[in-house]
């Protein structure tokens, strides 16, 4: 049996649950789960806003523990070696996609906390696809933020090529918007923090912003006219994106990976006379993975975490529904 | 003087103007008028749609003619040398996107008929830079809208990079499109034309579509879902963009040329979950234009053109708004 904590009703508070797995499928691993993140996406899932959660739900996708048992067909993954799990379980591994190298973006991939059980538990069960070994200087404390939150921003700087000349503009200073800062300037890049909050400000420079720049001044947003390769935006509120799109240069992308459920009114023009993009894109293949933990442990690269213990956990997810996590809340053992 | 045709209000009839153009500067040519297509963006700015038309307007800004006299400076161009001159009069030339080989994108550029005069006269004066000779195996007569309409849908193909493997839907199978059709066909595309109109599916397979494709079709757009790595759409009215969204691949891209005014009320989720981007380009620079002279030249594509004489001007302007072209009307001498 499987000790885990659930949640029974959309938005309900976490319980105490057990469930049995079953066996262990050939292609499946087994991982005692050490550390969990959580993520605004847990949230989400909690309060089935994506209308996708079905319960009892046990959340939880930023899982660093060591692998405890292996499938029949696993030769790459040890019991005893410590992994990481993110937002996918699984994949279809035959897909055009999947043999792109392009896994993430499997229409069939699994999400580990939709229909299947999560982390927020003693053990989890993953597809071996799926799970990412933890390099050596990468501390396990603090990493599983990485594997949702932390690929999320690192993995357009890989799609795109960004390159080390660009200046990039970070949207939301929170637990996306702060590891975006830390691998972008470790990436060699010219790196400006929109924010709106002067206790922000200092906090961004310090995680490696060399500017702010004050989203709410529109005559900031006007002298910055022209000015950025690439925007991140890490927020799921509206936002005028248009005037967002006239701070970019020629060539320019505004890319979004917050779930911002309202629509994007661009005008066409703002992208047509300049040769501007607006894309998107969600978390990244377990290659691009691997790459993030490789950077990430040659630059010292770290999610800012506060930690509770898994008996704390209605505690833990009130403290981050309630805005006040700095930056990602982890849950350990 | 130069002996031209202007519109002398919003919306007015095209009237004989002449007027003295000054001294030749020393980087400029003076163009003597062959033919001269009319574009839909002469008709917006014609009805100063766009807010910025200056009265008397002299429209035109798809010329092919002779090079009747060279400035001081000017060492490329000869006296007699047959070029083609389209939306962009000249560039600053020393901006960092100029410099980067982008002049189409100059925050700076100069528009034929933005703020001076264009082609519907017998003679046209424009910066050398923006003046690219046609190469032999180009027919003058049917080569003029192949500088504004037939860039505007080829750059494209240049700037991502569009490989001969990809599957490219066009919107919209008009003066824009059926020439997109062309390019795409020779690129070595597979290629889909989106029409509603059963008119224009015969057309749209003999110009070169391998597939239509019913725009008003909802179970055939669903049936396409994640069919296509690029769609340009060429239309400039509001469409259900989601829809066409969904009829892209992973990584698949929207570009947008027909000049829609009206917001593009994109969801996020549409591009995020399948990493998508919008985007969108105006006309190419003027190597881009030497480029798509020659891949024209080598596969003996043409835009389809109706002839008129510049005497006829006001009917021809009445041809195109009547929605009658098929698919680009030409002034010629």
């Amino acid at each position: 049996m499987i000790k885990a904590y659930a949640v029974f009703e959309p938005g309900g508070e976490l319980k105490p649950y057990e469930y049995d797995p079953g066996p262990l499928a050939s292609d499946q691993v087994e991982i005692e789960v050490e550390h969990c993140g959580i993520c605004h996406s847990d949230l989400s899932m909690i309060d089935n806003e994506w209308g996708m959660s079905q319960y009892p739900l046990v959340p939880g996708h930023e899982i660093i523990g060591t692998i405890g048992a292996v499938g029949a067909d696993v030769t790459h993954l040890k019991p005893g070696q410590r992994v990481g799990l993110g937002w996918h379980s699984g994949y279809c591994m035959h897909c055009e996609t999947c043999l792109s190298g392009d896994q993430n973006l499997c229409s069939a991939a699994e999400s580990t906390i939709v229909g299947r059980h999560g982390g927020f538990a003693d053990k989890v069960r993953a597809s071996a696809a799926s799970v990412v070994p933890l390099p050596e200087g990468v501390d396990p404390a603090s990493a599983g933020p990485l594997f949702c939150g932390g690929i999320t921003v690192f993995n357009p700087l890989v799609q795109y090529g960004i390159s080390p000349n660009a200046r990039v503009g970070v949207v939301g200073i929170g637990g996306l918007g702060h590891m975006a800062l830390q691998f972008l300037n470790a990436w060699g890049c010219e790196v400006t923090a929109f924010t709106s909050s002067a206790a922000k400000r200092e906090e961004a420079l310090s995680l490696g912003a060399h500017h702010t720049l004050d989203s709410r001044d529109n005559d900031a947003l006007a002298a910055a006219a022209g000015r950025f390769d690439l925007i991140l935006s890490t927020v799921n509120v509206k936002l005028d994106w248009n005037a967002y799109l006239g701070t970019l240069k020629p060539k320019g992308r505004l890319h979004i990976v917050g779930a911002t459920l309202e629509p994007l009114d661009v005008g066409a023009f703002s992208l047509i006379l300049a040769q501007r993009s607006v894309s998107g894109s969600p978390v990244g293949s377990p290659v691009t993975i691997g790459k993030m933990l490789d950077f990430a442990a040659r630059h010292d690269i770290k999610p800012v975490t506060e930690s509770f213990s898994f008996e704390e956990i209605n505690d833990a997810i009130a403290h981050l529904r309630n805005g006040k996590a700095r930056y990602r809340v982890v849950l350990s053992r």
